[in-house]
């Protein structure tokens, strides 16, 4: 395909996305301790094993009676069998007693069995006849309403897997064995770069002809929500020399770098030759077959992966989501099972006829809106230049490469934001 | 339905659920000031109005020229139009100069338009002549390639509505008019009271019969993720005294309580009695016909909900999921448009068949599994009171109230953890 100059460098998505991750050199991810209570949505960067057995002890699952299973073989409602009563057992409290023949204790949900009973009956199946005698009216197989010691985590067991985010289970998986501390990644640093002799701070107030920083703030968020650190380097005048600077000394504390703002007519060249610049390989791709996004930059300097984004924030929007999303992922060491459903997807019907171009890739924001008929995604068409469109949006709409458009009533996938 | 003492009380989930809502009472949640850099995921109290114009001025979206749409009618490959090239617009500045009949100004995309001029021409629609002319090849319209003042924010209008959780587009969207800090709902404070006599801490080293707490830090992890802070009170002896004196406490500084662990016979109506003694209403459900979770005690005490949860981690997380979460919602003041898609959900193929009771509400955790022919959902079939069996669970499908089972093959909703 074609570039905006007519030259044939213009790169699908999916290249691009396969020309980073080939070029993103395999390096050794900090990490860190984290106490389990602090360690929600972190990624483990170590296989997380159980040094003993969950639970420690066999427990009964049921309040009832802890029995020998085969003295109550044949029990039935008319024929039941008696048990001598012989101890009860307490919460937390061993059971270091032996059973004579026919004989039970009673027991709590989550009490320890004796070593000779192999079952609990539950107080529903049971009459009790005196202090010392129980009618038990339905046998019980042996381990049934029991909880073998080591049936939940046995002693060597890799409980969390490395690469994982940590959900709150795995962190309740990590205090019944008595983990309190686990090893995880610590989290990329991205900088943010803002360019544009036109951007000033949003606190400032406008002269006529400037305009406030939109995406720097939205992309802290964007990283934060990502697992990242953003690191605001503030805004900088569209210049070889000022850009530069700040590029190095980012180079120096990121581990990813994001510059938005530099990317149209009047500026991309900077960039690019900046990055071109600092050494081998530079800028990997200039300009995609996708919208919006087209003129997104894309390079690796010292093996830190470099994006100059366009100013637009529909745009920042789909290059992050497409681009820094899934390289901040490998940064993190995640390595989920399913990277695919990271996010929430719905199905709706969509409201209206959208043409596109053959041979790129189209990204759209929607509006859902729930009807008698089911959730129907009603395509927002403003500018990609307007932050309202993607406040108004819930989510985006993908219209493939090789597709002219998508008629009206079809079924979508909706990425929700 | 009959509850476990065979009285006619066991309500369905969608019932408690209902009761629990209609019994919180209408209170005003707290607020505090952030700056929109802080901000995500946070909950707008009030709606965020803006008090300028985006943008504050005529913007091209195009590098090109700033024209009058008129003069270029009629512009063809073959007949184009000449314009004189009167001026240079440069970005941040502002345009504050007329152009004369047949005027144009060199423009780059986000520069400022000067009033007389209504579009703008793209470079590439263009030929220079000279320093002083161009020809133009394409008519614009007028309005096109620019973006009008205010046509992205107009001043006075509403940009983010009040209950809604912040996104990264929305801080964007902020700093884009100005807006540096918001106010938000303070964060509700939920505390998690731990009970059961064999119950320890985790660093403990472990004495036989005893057992370490789960809940607590899963509850921890759940509570965070559902934009909570939780206020961890410890692990207490199944007293009603102690209980009592716990939950005194917590009262004070909760906007939600968690009691996990005494909801079985053994200590169940300890739990149930303090609620009660409490106050009226007191416990609105104790038995609920749903599995894991049929045990579960919800009541009120002064206006702040109180939960028994039974102590099996998967009767947890889902009594979590389908009660706390959605009084959570409320009490964070949370107004989303579409809350039923909070969480991710996907399609699978169920693997196996799955038997359940007719007239209760099963939760089952599934392992997902991607095969040639799509998506799989895998049961989990280990009992309720193993961590594990969530840990390796990717998600849960719901059997609904009135269904006898699913058979094996059909299309399920597997909600991801």
């Amino acid at each position: 395909m074609k570039d905006m100059l007519g030259r044939e460098d213009v790169k699908t998505a999916e290249t691009a996305l396969k020309l980073l991750i080939d070029n993103l050199p395999l390096k050794t991810l900090k990490e860190k301790n984290l106490k389990i209570e602090d360690s929600l949505n972190a990624i483990s960067s170590k296989d997380i094993f159980s040094s003993e057995d969950l639970p420690a002890f066999k427990r009964s699952t049921v309040d009832g009676y802890a029995v020998k299973a085969e003295d109550t073989f044949g029990a039935t409602e008319t024929m039941p069998v008696y048990l001598n009563l012989e101890k009860e057992i307490f919460m937390g409290q061993m059971a270091d007693f032996s059973l004579s023949e026919d004989g039970a204790a009673k027991i709590p949900t989550g009490g320890m069995l004796p070593d000779v009973a192999d079952a609990s009956v539950m107080f529903e199946h049971v009459q009790i006849i005196d202090d010392k005698m129980i009618e038990v009216f339905k046998p019980v197989a042996p381990a049934e309403n029991v909880i073998q010691k080591g049936e939940d985590v046995k002693k060597g067991e890799i409980i969390i897997r490395r690469g994982r985010r940590i959900r709150p289970q795995d962190i309740g998986a990590c205090a019944g064995v008595g983990v309190t501390e686990i090893t995880v990644y610590e989290k990329p640093k991205v900088s943010v770069i803002s360019t544009g002799d036109e951007i000033v701070s949003p606190e400032k107030s406008l002269s006529i002809g400037e305009v406030r920083d939109i995406n720097s703030y939205m992309l802290t968020g964007m990283i934060e929500e990502s697992g990242g650190i953003p690191l605001i380097k503030g805004i900088f005048k569209d210049d070889y020399e000022i850009i530069r600077d700040v590029m190095e000394t980012s180079l120096k504390d990121s581990d990813l770098i994001i510059i938005s703002g530099g990317t149209s007519v009047g500026t991309k060249d900077i960039i690019a030759k900046i990055i071109d610049d600092f050494g081998s390989p530079g800028v990997l791709f200039h300009g995609l077959s996708l919208k919006p996004g087209k003129p997104m930059i894309g390079g690796m300097i010292n093996g830190v992966p470099v994006f100059g984004l366009p100013g637009h924030p529909a745009a920042v929007s789909i290059c992050f989501e497409i681009f820094i999303l899934p390289i901040l992922n490998i940064l993190s060491g995640l390595n989920e099972k399913f990277p695919q459903y990271s996010r929430r997807i719905v199905k709706a019907k969509l409201s209206k006829n959208i043409s596109s171009t053959q041979g790129r890739e189209e990204h759209i924001r929607v509006i859902l809106e729930e009807k008698e008929d089911g959730l129907w995604a009603e395509p927002v068409l403003g500018k990609s230049g307007l932050i309202t469109t993607l406040v108004k949006a819930d989510g985006t709409i993908v219209v493939p490469l090789n597709v002219y458009g998508i008629e009206k009533g079809t079924i979508v996938d909706v990425r929700l934001f």
